[in-house]
């Protein structure tokens, strides 16, 4: 019996369901293993020895590669002193103010440890600077897994999202209604980088959408939050929307900012200061410095390397590649997405019958793809990386072929 | 100018009031430093150098001592094989049994970040199973920094506290009120390990409040939820309520589990998992090994160590030398708490004036004492630094005694 299989079974009577959120494998194609063992650089390791080209780069942490020897060495040596103290280490300061620094928009900076504590801070300073309750919230998008943006409903109560009032992404229109309905009860209207719920076509930001939801708070006075928790410093070092133009007031960030350590941040304009005073947002390991000193090294390494210009290359080659071999085959794909966070679907695909095989199958031959979530690419990915993860794809593309 | 000086101006220029939340040195007495440059066992020394005898333990994490030298060879083993990864490493199945045969009411485990993850998560696997929403939650208890429970009412909305009722901690009679309040749409009672208000007296749970708590969730079919991150495995490894015999349904932990790593965890009963189930939660680094690893080795090492027994007999040495030094100088002092986890008041003292001068004085003779909140003791501490710590506290009276 596989490892993997043991260790599910074991799972299964201790951990609700095997394993809790979104790196349940229950909700992956057949073959994908649960449990891993190691990992470095774009390679991984599943329990039982598999070794992968991985393009979901623990869904979005691992931005460096893993166990990149710059970071985990800043790491160890702060380790080397002390991580969770009575207070912060300095290097609290140095990563503060490289965040305000990085970041057009900021002013100021809070850490936290999940992406969730980022986006919740973000609205609750939004109401707090206000005194206004209204937030806009696009529909379907993910902004973390608390009951007022959680995607279950399980435990929710109809007073958690009682001010929420929903419009459609890259719709100014419905923008703009929902600011009407909000009046002048609007605190905050919170976006993503660009669509990506889970299982359509991705979607970049239209700049018009963006300056309308920027001339939508200015015309209220409310918080533009820029929720970059899944693509920030992956896509600009700035900030998502710098690409747009576009700057919000405060910003969530976590995933890939300490590459693979526990962080979070919210990053804020003068105005939102006094506000994030008077919140209360704090947590156990939120001054923790080990995972500061990697965000350091992490922040600068992408710096020194223009870690989202060499992503976005690899990203170009990948999807060249799989257009390309999708052509040969005589499949029809649509690529989505930015091609550091890639999403590749076939036509006529409800249920992601095809998208599935292919990825069981790319699997098999050595590649770590996902059929409905956006993949992420890391420095580590380099050319060699992605011609190998292209042959495990031509094995991917030749299974959905035979289904016919 | 001292550095914690100049790293103070310095975050106060990119962080909202200098630093957020309860790590803040703006509360605590003058002379406290705000920055620690390393720690090891149970002494700390500040950016300036400065070495203190610790009796806050980060606020709770440190149970075994700073950098305790077989945590952190579990953690540098585990990290030099994987940490964030596209799913757990088996270390988690290691650590969720090892959980659930430690604590006896847990039939599953959730593991999280934050304390406030797991509060959240029990209170919304309460109203998932139960389809009802109240909670009953005691007058001035901390369980955690988001809105529907901080400390603070910046941008909080009255929904976000729309189905809490308000019991006092330690009075059935009023646990039974608000039970009644909810009547049949009660999902659950949350209570803290002991009473551990702000500035006030500690108080250990009166046995017969305890089982009036559990008789009322019972009658109701609601869920008992005992928040233990502030005190689970320093008072008991098996659940700080194992202490007056009441087992609750669902248990949050955090803060000692892991020696300082971030993690928390929620345990269940078996009536509880299919709600685990269907409530998603999942953060960012929710799977992140090298926490885990570092857990089964804090939590194996308590066990072997008797770590709760070892605390409270170090705690029992310095309660009674402070109850020893105080009247020597004619000082009438209030120990309150379990010994691990003790506060000493000064008689007549509102505003902690008193307090405060002992623990500047006491400071300055190298203990980290604290004037309001319940102080910590961890595995680290033996007689010969109980003694020590008991010198800076002489220090600390012989200052009160002058202000007279």
């Amino acid at each position: 019996m596989p490892l993997d299989t043991a260790l599910r079974a074991r799972a299964s009577r201790v951990i609700p369901g095997g394993l809790w959120g979104h790196l349940n494998a229950a909700r992956l194609p057949e073959g994908y293993p649960q449990f891993f063992a190691r990992a470095e650089g774009c390679r991984l390791w599943d329990a039982d020895g598999r070794e992968f080209i991985d393009f979901m780069c623990s869904w979005g942490p691992i931005v460096l590669g893993h166990r990149h020897p710059v970071v985990e060495e800043a790491a160890r040596a702060q380790a080397a002193r002390g991580d969770c103290l009575n207070g912060p280490a300095p290097v609290l300061v140095e990563l503060a103010e490289l965040l305000v620094a990085t970041i057009p928009h900021a002013e100021w900076c809070l850490l936290a440890k999940n992406g969730t504590d980022a986006t919740t801070s973000c609205v609750t300073v939004a109401r707090a600077e206000t005194r206004r309750r209204k937030i806009l919230v696009a529909r379907g998008a993910y902004h973390g897994a608390v009951p007022w943006c959680s995607p279950s409903i399980a435990g929710v109560t109809e007073e958690d999202r009682a001010h929420l009032i929903p419009f459609d992404y890259n719709d100014a229109a419905s923008l703009e209604a929902a600011a009407g309905c909000a009046g002048a009860d609007l605190a905050g209207i919170i976006v993503s980088a660009f669509r990506h719920d889970m299982g359509v076509a991705l979607e970049l930001p239209d700049p018009a959408f963006a300056r309308a939801a920027r001339a939508a708070a200015d015309a209220a006075g409310a918080a533009l939050i820029l929720d970059d928790v899944r693509a920030g410093f992956r896509l600009d070092l700035g900030g998502s929307w710098e690409t747009v133009g576009v700057r919000p007031d405060l910003a969530a960030y976590s995933k890939a900012i300490a590459n693979g350590h526990a962080l979070a941040a919210v990053t804020g304009a003068e105005r939102f200061r006094d506000a994030a005073t008077r919140v209360f947002t704090t947590g156990s390991f939120w001054c923790t410095a080990v995972p500061m000193a990697a965000a350091v090294a992490t922040l600068t390494e992408l710096r020194r390397l223009d870690g989202p210009a060499r992503m976005r290359a690899m990203g170009e080659r990948l999807r060249a590649g799989l257009d390309r071999l999708a052509a040969r085959h005589g499949l029809a794909i649509r690529n989505s997405g930015p091609p550091a966070m890639p999403l590749m679907q076939f036509a006529d695909d409800p249920g992601a019958r095809l998208g599935e095989a292919f990825c069981a199958a790319a699997l098999r031959a050595g590649a770590y793809f996902h059929p409905r979530h956006n993949m992420f690419l890391s420095c580590a990915h380099g050319e060699a990386e992605i011609d190998a993860a292209l042959e495990a794809a031509d094995a991917g593309f030749a299974a959905v072929a035979r289904l016919g």
